[in-house]
């Protein structure tokens, strides 16, 4: 992985929508932006996705993502809310499919074990581990973060990617083996 | 009412995606195109929310409807499903809200109820009627029977506007009786 990548990572959700850009060159990961985009103040519920799809768009044109991250819970409270946010996701995912940027899922625990080694690790502990990875400002941090979520996504994408051979792509044991050159 | 209006109803699904446009001429309606989306063939969950988009941007800018009605369960067997289904509805909701194109969404029931009398009516019974109240073609309407719950959310629109006073907008019954005058 020699080449300049961006990825675009987001956690949308039906109130905050998060997202957070990195650049990587080489091995070197670091921030370009993020933020928050507060959908409170759109009390219609048509309004919130066409300002996400708006939203995303923009950040999409802005920033040239190559691949798009986005946080997915795949389990919830209730239909209800999943239903809710099954809108935000797809509204989500395809401002990025009609700008062709490839787009990969992670469920929340896999992006807080990916970055502290804790499935259970609270929203601070990310924040706090991306803060001392990508050597950001405090203060900048704790500002956006509701953003922190999405950053994390980013980077589980650049850590998934930057891995040659990926143990939890392996489907069998056989496969395992194989790669492994034991059989 | 006396404009002429156009209604396009969806039914947005994960595999099947069904649209029936409306032409409203004062108390007339009239079918003016359906059609079904078979999204089988896109194995990719991604090129199928993408092709949501895009079919139903180009039926919005060859029909130009004014208002956009959506069969929408609220209900569902669980919430893996319900996701996948809102992310469907979310895709073909934007569309519309792109294209200033207003929303309202019948959950299926209220549709069967408006359109047969009977809120458990079968998928049969709904475009047996719908059938029967525009004049179409028995063979026609059979090869799009994945098509009627689409053309039976436009219609169900088009009786609640045509309706001077909802009863169902009623909100309590002082509100009901102020309506009726009794008080």
């Amino acid at each position: 992985m020699n080449q300049e990548k961006i990825i675009l990572g987001i956690d949308p959700g039906t109130n905050i929508m998060g997202y957070g850009v990195l650049k990587i060159s080489g091995r070197k990961a670091e921030m370009v932006a993020m933020g928050v985009i507060d959908l409170h103040k759109y009390g219609d519920h048509y309004l919130k996705l066409g300002h996400i799809f708006e939203r995303v768009t923009g950040i999409i044109e802005s920033y040239l993502p190559d691949e798009m991250a986005i946080e997915a819970p795949f389990f919830g409270k209730n239909v209800q809310s999943m239903l809710k946010l099954g809108r935000a996701q797809g509204v989500a995912m395809v401002a990025a499919i009609q700008r062709q940027v490839p787009i990969t899922e992670y469920a929340p625990m896999k992006i807080k074990m990916a970055i502290t080694g804790i499935g259970t690790a609270s929203k601070e502990q990310v924040a706090d581990m991306l803060r001392r990875m990508l050597h950001l400002d405090p203060e900048e941090m704790g500002k956006y973060m509701d953003a922190s979520d999405a950053l994390g996504a980013a980077y589980c994408h650049y850590l998934q990617m930057s891995r040659p051979q990926s143990e939890s792509k392996v489907k069998s044991w056989k496969d395992f083996a194989k790669k492994k050159g034991l059989i």
